[in-house]
């Protein structure tokens, strides 16, 4: 396989990539909106591209990232709630029970993420956030998940860039629970990062002013709610989207069914040997409808196993 | 009164501004945050300046311009509408009865808000405002409302720019009846606007992807909003604000009182010649425990009268 510096060495902006029809569609469509004189060509300022996180820039199994740091909150607070030993869906993650915590579905899910993301001001969830990244290591790889992003989607971010592109993260998952990596991970500054959020309320304390998060959620950002986040965010349609599962349908639907010259493209996890391997049949980034609508829509469908020579960076 | 081009060959970035303690405030902060080995230095990246919209980048009297985009769509769509004869407040509205539609209050505003802003898709609503921009005229300076903006003001957002500075517009205002003129008047693109909004709903309709509007409130982006929306749209904290009212002193607030070097700044309407002269007592912009927290705080106040040679591009 080469190596990232070869590939740099040799011009390819995409090194990661394997030569196929899913690379061809990305640099054809790079080429045909930045190339003056093209009849696609799109002005900078319109080059928006959304990225979708879990799944789509990094590993999303056996559990989000955001679902393990709320189980590991749990037990670091579990000491102030005594409570929690006798009551559902804490004493399930408490005990390990991961049966009767999926058995608690949304609702307990729901629970945990306000016992665990609210109660602090935002500057304190900011820190705990940070905190997490740097001990929390990923049950198989044991690497911290700051390191189990793909490279060859860091490779298509800076290559975007590179081309005058904004790249945003648009993800389902905690708007301040990406912020704090997102610029060191991806080059993505925190005002591009769109996610789901709980509520905020501005106070003066001791003559400082903060801004606590209340137990109550403001906006989930996924499915019908990727556009409206897109649009409430950005105010203009992206030209480029990337997803994985069903959660992205309707950005890639909004990014490409409009008119115009588009890009929407789907990772398909099909390498369970350097990865995972899961589609129509998983709780966490489940690919069915989107993958359907793909067939249909032309959208790009990476085959992880056969389109990057290297998933991980370290590899 | 030295012309525009006079003050650009001077090498004045803000030739509109008279030489005073307001304008010094402004070039000495931005000197203490840009100048490399200064202890105040500011990475680019975290040079974020925000800035009110009505009364503090344009004219919000006699009253606020979307107020004035409401009622006239009011009177557009009232033959849609036979029943709104008799109904209160359109009735008010269709026959000029600006005492009863006052008495309405805030909740006789909300309904003609939904009624004239909500209902269509974000595309339709797009074009609405552009083309009511267009034909509008102010009341008494008989030009369009785009040409109504505060030439001191314009150089100032240039000249953050200039320096560095990522400008955002942060408005009580609607964020989609900014959006379609904020690059046009303020260099500042969409993705750069935050303010209140109301729901919307994505929707496949004919194959066609739209996001309908809905008659309902998603986020009122004032007063301890203000806060609320730059940390959920920005995700950090501004180093300079501007504003012009009691709205304005959250925002305020949360950009200076946290430590670090700030610039907090309060446009105050001293000139009833030029434009107009208001602070404590007025319904649109009331500036009252904000202009008692500047003196406390420090912040910059600007006298229209003395500290700005020139207030719209046109006189
Ligand atoms: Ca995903
Ligand atoms: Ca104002």
């Amino acid at each position: 396989l080469p190596s990232r510096a070869q590939g740099a060495a040799s011009g390819d902006p995409l090194p990661s990539w394997n030569g196929g029809a899913a690379k061809r569609s990305i640099t054809n469509f790079v080429d045909r909106v930045t190339r003056e004189g093209s009849a696609d060509f799109v002005p900078a300022a319109a080059r928006i591209a959304t990225f979708d996180n879990d799944g789509t820039l990094w590993v999303e199994h056996p559990v989000y990232a955001q679902m393990a740091f709320a189980l590991d909150r749990v037990k670091a607070l579990a000491p102030l709630h005594p409570e929690w030993k006798d009551k559902q869906p804490f004493k399930a993650v408490l005990e390990g029970d991961m049966k009767t915590l999926a058995a608690s579905g949304e609702h307990g899910m729901a629970e945990l993420v306000m016992a665990t993301h609210a109660g602090m001001t935002t500057e304190e969830f900011e820190k705990i956030v940070r905190d997490w990244f740097v001990t929390a290591r990923h049950p198989r790889f044991k690497r911290p998940y700051i390191e189990l992003s793909y490279q060859p989607m860091i490779e298509l971010l800076a290559y975007l860039r590179a081309n005058g592109f904004k790249t945003y993260i648009v993800s389902g998952g905690g708007i301040e629970f990406m912020r704090p990596i997102s610029e060191r991970v991806y080059g993505v500054p925190p005002e591009q990062v769109i996610g789901s959020s709980i509520k905020t309320r501005f106070e003066m304390r001791d003559g400082r002013p903060e801004l606590l998060r209340l137990p109550e959620v403001n906006f989930i950002n996924d499915k019908g709610g990727k556009p409206v986040g897109i649009n409430e965010f950005i105010g203009r349609r992206p030209i480029a989207a990337f997803g994985n599962s069903d959660g992205d349908l309707e950005m890639l639907q909004w990014t490409t069914l409009a008119g115009g010259v588009s890009l929407g493209l789907i990772v398909h996890h099909t390498d369970a040997v350097r990865e995972y391997a899961y589609d129509r049949d998983t709780s966490f980034g489940r690919l069915d409808k989107a993958l359907d609508a793909a067939a249909i829509n032309k959208w790009t469908v990476v085959d992880m196993k056969d389109d990057w020579n290297r998933v991980f960076a370290f590899q």
